[in-house]
């Protein structure tokens, strides 16, 4: 069994202890030499040409991603030539185009902030107008951890972007959406095979710093009974609606009167759901291969009562993550460390810890003191 | 941090997850192309000779092993040479020479079986008169899974053996010890670092077919109080006093009248600590690690009740491990299967299965059923 990767990132290096495990030959087409996936690294190219990622893929049985960055017109050209792709083209538009992403989900009925795609800065302000005079404003493509994604009061607040998007010759809108009065945001992942089977972990709770995803609490606190059944719901109706294969995670809203809002969705593994590593019978990365090989999915439950992931950001101002080990592991026995092999640089996602057990103050301490340490 | 491993086998191959994991940049000079371990080979190469392994060495910070089979000839020159080997030639031989292992433990005063050392057919049967006429001898170099072990109650039976001894210029002799009634045998791991600190892991059965370990229960039921008390205390004397670094895997019988008496050691990750992958907040690989680096051990408590390791032993008639997968998977979504990447051959170690949980006769269930299954 060979699974192909296109992107050598963090997720496609965390990958790697599951195929090991399982025995899948994993290969990874890295963007350039020396990425986080560098030990299952086979080739290095730009997953924008499609005769690279064609030489790629010749000899997989199938190909994933580590990202969502490979343009629909590589993915249909791959299909064409027949090469299995999962998830394929038709369900990554909606990961890659947040317009799509939303006409779909509201046409599937399915519980999302009010939107609308809007082209220039008259549009924003009837819709500023129509919500209490302030909104979130979203580029459709190419956004993560927070970048394309903006706060307005003022219509003319975005005409940076409508301005680029008048210059693109693709053209195109905003995405723009109510400021949603939440609680906190959780996020829901679920695996599904090509053949249907769907599999969903606990929901749990992402705690976001400055648009970046900073801690995960699994399963998230209150959350059993009605709040989960609704959040695995929504996922498991998405990932069917889209036809998704592999990891879906969304990401959602509660919101102060105790609503669920979708508010994105990622196709693949998602730093949401590290925690599984440890603290799941079946981790994501593991559920994603067997998933985008058709293959019965694995049991989802947690295997300590709570699993608390924080993520190193930034990393050590001087030297590297390694250099922190001897303190931390002194002061922190159970915490699992996950080294990302990247060099440091401020607000860069650089590994994570996760620390799971049954008592949550505990278990959130030595996370967050052993991730505050590596990044000292 | 960069480590060597010497072996290409399914321990060295473990590590790789655990390296992963820690960002340790794991280095395996295998004994030929296409092992275990091929993901992480960077040399193929003899072990018995000394210009090959210093090459490999030349680069690594630490040389620890997949095995206990470099000659004390090679281990003595890598120190002499500057490499950090660990653990060392001193407290390899222990686990090299069955005979000097019986002389230390007991000098130490540990646990044993009654034993002597025998180089000829008389001495045998002077001991068989002492000992109700039935023994076991055992080879002093290079047994492994029941190899180089034989139940004797005639002083003839090894006579194979002797003349070998006698035909080889390093001359020696066989080790004998009692035939021991024992209730069950158990396996005690602890991990020790250069600078001192000790960890161990509770104490599990091991339960042996055929002269190979088939299955592991982690812990070793009705083994709480005394019984862990007394394991974990004589692995730890052991450690300390043959001055191990990296994990000890310390087989023990529990007697009918209650006592535990020593029967091998292994100064390695070892096939009865492969439960702790999933089994124990810290595995035996990472550990392994963390300890040949000298780094702080993590904690090695339980994360569930219950942990059954069951060895896939042979493999599958026809196919690969693989094509067992879709019903394997099916039939037990908790199982977590470990696949070698070796082919089939009768008798050979080409994977585990582990299961964790609460209910011991489930886990212990989904765990030989599925182990079973592989080997169809």
């Amino acid at each position: 069994m060979r699974v192909g990767v296109i992107g050598g990132g963090q997720l496609a290096r965390m990958m790697i202890p599951a195929a090991i495990n399982l025995g899948v030959d994993l290969h990874v087409l890295a963007e350039s030499q020396g990425m986080s996936a560098e030990p299952a690294v086979t080739a290095v190219g730009d997953y924008r040409n499609l005769d690279e990622v064609l030489r790629f893929c010749s000899d997989v049985d199938v190909v994933t991603f580590d990202h969502e960055h490979v343009p629909q017109s590589v993915l249909l050209a791959l299909e064409d030539a027949g090469v299995v792709v999962r998830p394929g083209a038709g369900a990554l538009q909606y990961a890659q185009d947040k317009i799509l992403m939303r006409e779909k989900l509201s046409e599937m009925g399915m519980p999302v902030p009010r939107w609308a795609a809007v082209s220039n800065a008259a549009e924003l302000a009837d819709f500023l107008d129509d919500n209490s005079g302030a909104a979130v404003v979203k580029t459709a493509r190419g956004g993560y951890d927070g970048k394309g994604v903006r706060v307005v009061r003022e219509a003319h607040e975005v005409d940076d972007w409508f301005m680029a998007l008048a210059e693109d010759a693709n053209g195109g809108s905003l995405l723009v959406e109510e400021l949603v009065d939440f609680r906190r945001e959780l996020a829901q992942s679920v695996a599904r095979r090509p053949s249907g089977q769907i599999a969903a972990w606990p929901v749990v709770e992402s705690i976001q710093r400055e648009g970046v995803c900073a801690e995960v609490i699994a399963p998230a606190p209150s959350s059993a009974g009605k709040l989960a059944q609704v959040a695995a719901d929504v996922a498991i109706a998405i990932a069917e609606g889209l036809d998704v294969s592999g990891v879906l995670a969304v990401e959602l809203f509660e919101t102060m009167d105790d609503r669920i809002l979708v508010n994105e969705l990622a196709m693949r593994p998602h730093n949401s759901g590290h925690w599984s590593i440890e603290g799941s019978t079946t981790s994501q990365f593991e559920q994603h291969l067997r998933a985008v090989l058709d293959l019965p999915l694995g049991a989802t439950g947690c295997v300590q009562p709570w699993a608390v992931m924080v993520n190193v950001l930034g990393g050590p101002s001087s030297g590297v993550l390694a250099d922190r080990y001897a303190a931390v592991f002194d002061d922190h026995p159970t915490a699992k460390v996950h080294n990302y092999g990247k060099a440091s640089r401020p607000g860069r996602k650089v590994g994570h810890v996760t620390v799971t057990g049954s008592d949550l103050d505990e278990v959130a301490y030595d996370a967050r003191a052993a991730a505050a340490q590596l990044s000292d």
